[in-house]
């Protein structure tokens, strides 16, 4: 049946109950009509799920064959499993864990050495002075809701969110503006204040799930999971919640590793932790993962990217700002026309855009089901100028798999101001500049004989009007006008009444060759189990005319293993070749598996399928006279029929790309294969 | 001055001050004689680390350069430095972080597709149940004592360890008996209980360092940090203290993944946490580091390795238990023949003790400098049948930077026992065998009118009956004579009477064709951190003749860099060529390194070769015209010339070994430099 005209069906129900409603008809009439619209809406569902792979992902029936595999081929499984297993923990079997490592290296290739950035590896402890300073330890919470009868935890946003949508379910009749008032609710639910979610959740009545009883009123819960450092107890320790912080922490030396250059950029791949209070089923909220992110710092007065032109003409699928509060949709624009429109801050943000973009495409991602969603103002941080999350569209919908931020020169500020180690870059100019400077002489001891233990604090305050031209001739002017001047409010909040004599400020003009600058920070920041997610859901599928056979079409180049050996039976006249096949790959350094069981081969395909192996390798009886195997390409089933001294150089450059599938065909005679 | 002249000398005066000291002389005659001993020993110490490169590793001035070199050219530095740093932590910068990788890769290549082993990752956090069961919880742990005064905590064994050192240099008149009584304590310190180390402390005298204050008694701390998991607080976790117990809770999946079949071995790489009481400096004792394990299940009763034939000739050299307690020495023995005589206990084991050989090959550590060193019998685990350390001699003494530990089937059994999860292999015989096998009848409704809620118990503890005939055999025919029979005591500590008629037993004899049986760990383990050390040691030297230039010699298969674009000055011409190179070696996927600064071509190679980049291609005024350019070999200093079309394939064959740079040199016209 028609999709579109089932979807017409439900609308037309849906009018008629609200029209009933309206018309105050007898409640046994709206019921019938509630009842029909819920089952249209059934039916709907069951044939979506039954047409298999819609225009924009899987099916329910898909999604699910997929969990089965990727669980039963060991992909992904529940930690500590044998003891039951902890919400938000999961251990990546082998071909997961491969293909990972083969991810992590193309990235690699592709951000790192491409670009020549630095690398490093931070630990994952660090001790709370760092984490204090980078506001995690005040700010990275969320609100929390706690049974009052069984003492369970729950995040309150995410509990809004499930009873809103449980709610529209339940009330299928709501005119389109009563539906988007309480989806409003959803949507905002991060957002909300404490007091703020709490009055939604009496406003809805919401109760916690399973008892039914009173939720307590909503506190920040910390999702840093903490330790104590050191035998003595007294160091507080948390585990990283980010990877990030420890490549500010090494800026400095970043920075002379670089012989004292910016631009430059660091990347660090590595673990962070959150001590999530519901983690979700899967790979997408869970309490231990992994990141790769890259801290690119710049001169925030010219975030100019020397590579810009190489990707200037490339368009990406944006979703400003403004297209989410109208018509929501991405639209396709080249960076250099988003970054001239102002549409991307600057070119340093719109060249790690495009750079995801192209890595998106090397990892097989589908990149129709893909997408870059600017931050909406309320949203952002508040140091942060821009921020784009890429978004790729899985069956829980459009997921942030990766997030690209301009974060300002924010973390190097306050971890320059507790540590009191200068961060910065210097901008040597071409030729000298004018430029105006504040020169401040202070007299130290009537200063002193005046304030006493102030004095510090006194001569730290004045020392920032040299960053302040306007604010230091204000000061010095009052000085010569009154005889004296307010120095503050400063941080501690005193003010303090400074006299002519204490101090004398002048505004000079001078040539200087260079200035200081702190760096802005561009961050693009991927979560590598969601990436890795997504290249499951966009690499699965069911092989035609066989319900029963999953196929995971990996690229080659992240494929967990490249070729399977596979003898058409276990007959031992096979196993020298399998040998000499097995040592062949082994030699080219191409990952192989060898399927000597007793199973059909077709059976041996299929398995092959499932992980995903790109080629695979048959030994039949006429090998033995002839020394040929035959080559299988996985997504098409053809094979190729070719010598065993050719098999391993063939391979290797399939692998690598350096051939194509279509070159062997020409170049190999096509076996018809009964085996399937 | 020859030193062994000087060891002689100081071997003399020892004796004269013994004599002196039997013979009662008087005291200042005494103190002058050691004064003189003092002052010998000084000379020789300060001779040796003039000579440079002693024998068996760096000398004292080396040492120094090369940890100055570490730090500057940022491979390890502190973490958190700009606060002060946390002792344990280190980070990894840009040169250590490729290093690094690329050994990992090695690793995984040489142990992981080479034997076709499965691989995991699996989770830093684990609930408290995981490691209570493994042990780690009760034991995982060293003494450690506290200053009275200061609160400061130090750890038992090394705080004794040290104060026996210095005791000895405080005496260096002691007889060679007395010596080795001091020395004793030093070796068992580790193996002390609280009591024993506590006795020892107090015949030294020994107070708290700095303070001099009084020393707690020596109490057992954990070495696991611990963390709540979840926003209740209620479920304890520890950051793993090793990768191992990962793979053990897995083995069924595993097991499953390899069809069934054991042997199978599977290897994880990851991050393990140990919050160390005292950790040293330098990445030896650190609190957060890297392993590399493998743990290769076996049948307990057939421990050979299908690959045995491919190492048996190899030599290796042991320091065996019975050499330890002897003349010290590491003997070369072929793993064939220490399997043949029960040196090493079995194929497995001595497989991999062969392959770890091997990999130290390829990585670049000095085999002379290395040896695999038995566990005595009073330092394994109870549960370890044999254990051999790769140890390598580095400035810090022989450094355990391996283990290969035969761990019988201890994890899986406990781990088995405590989840009621069956973790066996089964045998499946080549023709069935007759087994006794013992059948066990209980009458469920008698036995449940006797003993009501202890039944549960009773059937558990008949059913192990079945894994001991004997037992059951003993059990059955007392039945059989006195009517009754007493099972237990149980592990409740319950006996029960059992009647008659409550069971019957009976040992029949049946041909079956297969068993089942828990299978022995083989357990290769290696310490990353530790790895890099003995690489770094082992690798650098001082260019002859210049104090100040550190070579890095690298094996180009992990040097971080592999190529470095010089061009002899900052003159724009070089420039399009610089970009030219740059962009042959990106496109060859050799990671190579511009160096465009102003400095003399001399200082850009020294900057190379502490880097420890193999090659250097220099761009000069010749260039320009011929399009030559001249490729110079790191530790030679050798230079030929070559086109820069050809600069990318020779470079790449150099790298990954398929070329050698003899070959070069007949190859190419040598060229004389006159700017080394």
């Amino acid at each position: 049946m028609d999709l579109d005209a089932m979807r017409a069906s439900v609308a037309r129900q849906g009018a008629q109950v609200r029209e009933l409603k309206q018309k105050g008809a007898a409640g046994d009439a709206i019921k019938a009509a509630v009842d029909e619209l819920k089952k249209l809406k059934l039916d709907l569902e069951t044939q979506m799920a039954l047409q298999g792979p819609s225009e924009d992902g899987l099916s329910k029936h898909e999604k699910k064959a997929l969990d089965d595999l990727l669980l039963r081929k060991m992909f992904v499984v529940p930690s500590f499993e044998i003891y039951g297993g902890v919400g938000g923990f999961y251990d990546f079997g082998p071909p997961a864990c491969a293909l990972k490592s083969n991810l992590l290296q193309l990235w690699r290739r592709h951000f790192v050495f491409a670009d020549q950035l630095l690398e490093v590896e931070c630990t994952n402890l660090m001790p709370e002075v760092v984490l204090q300073t980078s506001g995690h330890v005040d700010r990275f919470t969320d609100l929390m809701v706690k049974c009052t009868k069984s003492g369970e935890c729950y995040r309150a946003d995410k509990l809004l969110e499930d009873h809103v949508e449980h709610f529209l379910d339940q009330h299928p009749d709501l005119s389109q503006m009563e539906r988007e008032k309480h989806e409003l609710h959803a949507t905002l639910a991060e957002s909300y204040s404490p007091k703020e979610i709490h009055q939604v959740f009496q406003a809805y009545a919401i109760k916690a799930p399973g008892t039914g009883a009173d939720l307590s009123f909503p506190i920040p819960f910390n999702l840093m999971f903490q330790c104590a450092i050191g035998p003595e107890g007294g160091l507080v320790g948390y585990l990283r919640p980010e990877t990030a912080q420890g490549i500010f922490l090494n800026f400095r030396r970043l920075l002379e590793y670089n012989a004292g250059k910016v631009p430059f950029g660091c990347a660090q791949i590595g673990s962070a932790f959150r001590n999530e209070i519901s983690p979700r089923a899967g790979l997408l909220r869970v309490r231990e993962f992994q990141q790769a992110e890259i801290e690119y710092f710049v001169n925030p007065k010219d975030k100019r990217h020397p590579k810009f032109s190489t990707i200037q003409a490339l368009a990406l699928p944006l979703l400003t700002k403004t297209n989410q509060l109208t018509h929501g949709k991405a639209v396709d624009m080249t960076c250099k026309a988003a970054v001239n429109d102002g549409i991307i801050a600057n070119e340093s943000l719109a060249y790690y855009l495009a750079r995801t973009y192209l890595f998106c495409r090397i990892i097989g991602i589908d990149m129709k089901r893909l997408r870059f969603r600017q931050h909406l103002n309320t949203e952002m941080a508040h140091y942060a100028t821009d921020c784009w999350d890429l978004e790729i569209k899985l069956s829980a919908g459009w997921i942030e798999c990766a997030g690209h931020a301009d974060r300002s020169c924010y973390d190097l500020t306050v971890h320059a101001t507790k540590s009191r180690v200068e961060m910065v870059g210097t901008h040597k100019f071409d030729q000298p500049e004018a430029r105006e400077i504040v020169e401040i002489k202070p007299n130290k001891g009537k200063l002193g004989r005046a304030f006493k233990a102030d004095v510090a604090t006194i001569l730290e305050a004045l020392e920032t009007l040299k960053n302040d031209v306007t604010r230091a001739q204000a000061f010095e002017d009052a000085l010569a006008l009154k005889g004296e001047a307010t120095l503050g409010s400063l941080c501690n909040g005193k003010e303090f009444q400074l006299q002519r004599d204490m101090v004398a400020i002048k505004v000079v003009k001078k040539m200087v060759s260079e200035e200081k600058f702190v760096p802005s920070v561009i961050e693009p920041s991927f979560g590598i189990g969601r990436l890795l997610t997504a290249v499951f859901e966009h690499s699965f599928s069911i092989r035609e005319g066989d319900e029963k056979r999953g196929i995971m079409s990996f690229s080659p180049l992240i494929a967990p293993i490249k070729v399977s050996v596979l003898p058409l039976s276990n007959n031992s006249a096979f196993e020298p070749f399998a040998m000499e096949l097995e040592n062949i790959f082994v030699e080219e350094n191409v990952e192989c598996k060898v399927d000597t069981s007793s199973v059909a081969i077709g059976r041996k395909y299929a398995r092959a399928d499932e992980l995903g192996i790109p080629f695979n390798v048959t030994i039949d009886f006429d090998t033995i006279q002839d020394r040929e195997v035959t080559l299988r390409e996985r997504d098409s089933t053809v094979q190729v029929r070719i010598a065993i001294e050719k098999i391993g150089a063939v391979v290797k450059k399939l692998v690598n790309g350096s051939a194509t599938w279509d070159q062997m065909l020409e170049r190999f005679p096509k076996v018809t294969a009964a085996t399937e």
